[in-house]
């Protein structure tokens, strides 16, 4: 490959990585502003959400003029379509965190989540938020065993989406209807967020397979915990 | 372009419309499968969903293929983005589906849907399957302006949703949380196969600019109603 060519999907990696942090940390944002009521943090998360689409269409019209190059180098695209693949995932992963954040300024001031719900939703909150920041390290690092991991310990958030469920359904449950539906739909906008995550880690094996080495100019991702 | 990328381009057009409508034609038999308890038309739709992921996968193949190609044709890469953007979406379209067969498999024999949601959700599927048939008769057709009406129909759903939820949170709501999560996570799906249903239609745009002519060899598309 081309010198060229070499930096043009290095610099499309080093944003996809930026994109896959900022996804996770409006994930943490709408996370704690749903948990804590904080309608103003909820609003943060919305304006971000503008930016990732932002930072989506920018990388997606860079991917397609990278495809138009008409030297031999373009001849495998691969790379390039896995970064295409990788930030449709980041723009559902924004809408997702979006839906947390609207669902905590829709409700504000009134406590939303019921006491016996908080701890599954907090613990899928984080995994989610953190899946985000190890697919940002796996992308960073062309790292497909973390990219694996990461799709192993999806199973964990599947696990507590059963045990929110148990818990809505059971007899005692006492906060009615409308609780029960919200807390649904907010472990559901959870999971799904966990599954891109995963999605976009996967795609750490296509950056693997062109041989381009390690981003530079980016802090170091944390590792699988 | 040459013709070579024009019958490759074509072929791959052609495959997209199957899926599409393939996709309506699961989401119509998960429907039914849901609302009459019908476990073997379920099982079908279970089947369709790996038939579909299979096209997936081979479509995708192919678009790498058609990027892939070293002469100067490969330089307007935009429509070959667009069919992988739209199968894509197609997969998840897919998934949806195969949720509503497995809740309508799992809950198999019991009745799980309240007379009183029951409309409502009936309504929401038959819009999701009818936008896809209506993307599929716009990718086929090149036709941006159905894509920009399917967009516009797509409020129609939203305000089901808005509509179920209203039922679901009455006083008078009778048939207890499991009913009510499990109808409000199947309105979410109607919503969201329709939402990618329209994000497919959209790329007939992307179809449309680069010239092609529209796709032989395929019955003809119902219009938008």
């Amino acid at each position: 490959m081309c010198a060229t060519f070499h930096a043009q999907l290095d610099e499309l990696i080093i944003d996809l990585v930026r994109m896959t942090r900022l996804a996770s940390q409006m994930m943490t944002n709408a996370a704690i502003a749903l948990h804590q009521a904080d309608a103003p943090l909820a609003a943060v998360v919305i304006a971000k959400c503008d930016q990732l689409n932002a930072m989506h269409d920018d990388t997606e019209q860079r991917c397609i003029v990278v495809l138009a190059r008409r030297e031999p180098v373009a001849g495998d695209p691969r790379a390039v379509v896995a970064v295409l693949r990788a930030v449709g995932h980041l723009k559902r992963m924004g809408n997702l965190a979006r839906h947390i954040a609207l669902i905590a300024r829709f409700k504000h001031p009134n406590p939303m989540i019921a006491d016996e719900v908080r701890p599954v939703l907090a613990r899928m909150s984080l995994l989610a938020s953190q899946f985000a920041e190890d697919a940002a390290g796996a992308i960073q690092r062309r790292d497909c065993v973390s990219a694996g991991q990461l799709a192993e310990a999806d199973h964990e958030v599947n696990a507590l989406r059963r045990h929110l469920f148990g818990i809505l359904f059971a007899a005692d449950w006492s906060h009615g209807v409308e609780h029960a539906v919200d807390a649904a739909l907010i472990g559901r906008y959870y999971e799904r967020f966990a599954d891109h995550a995963v999605a976009v880690a996967a795609e750490a094996r296509y950056l693997a397979s062109c041989g381009l080495p390690e981003s530079h100019g980016l802090e170091t991702g944390s590792r699988l915990r």
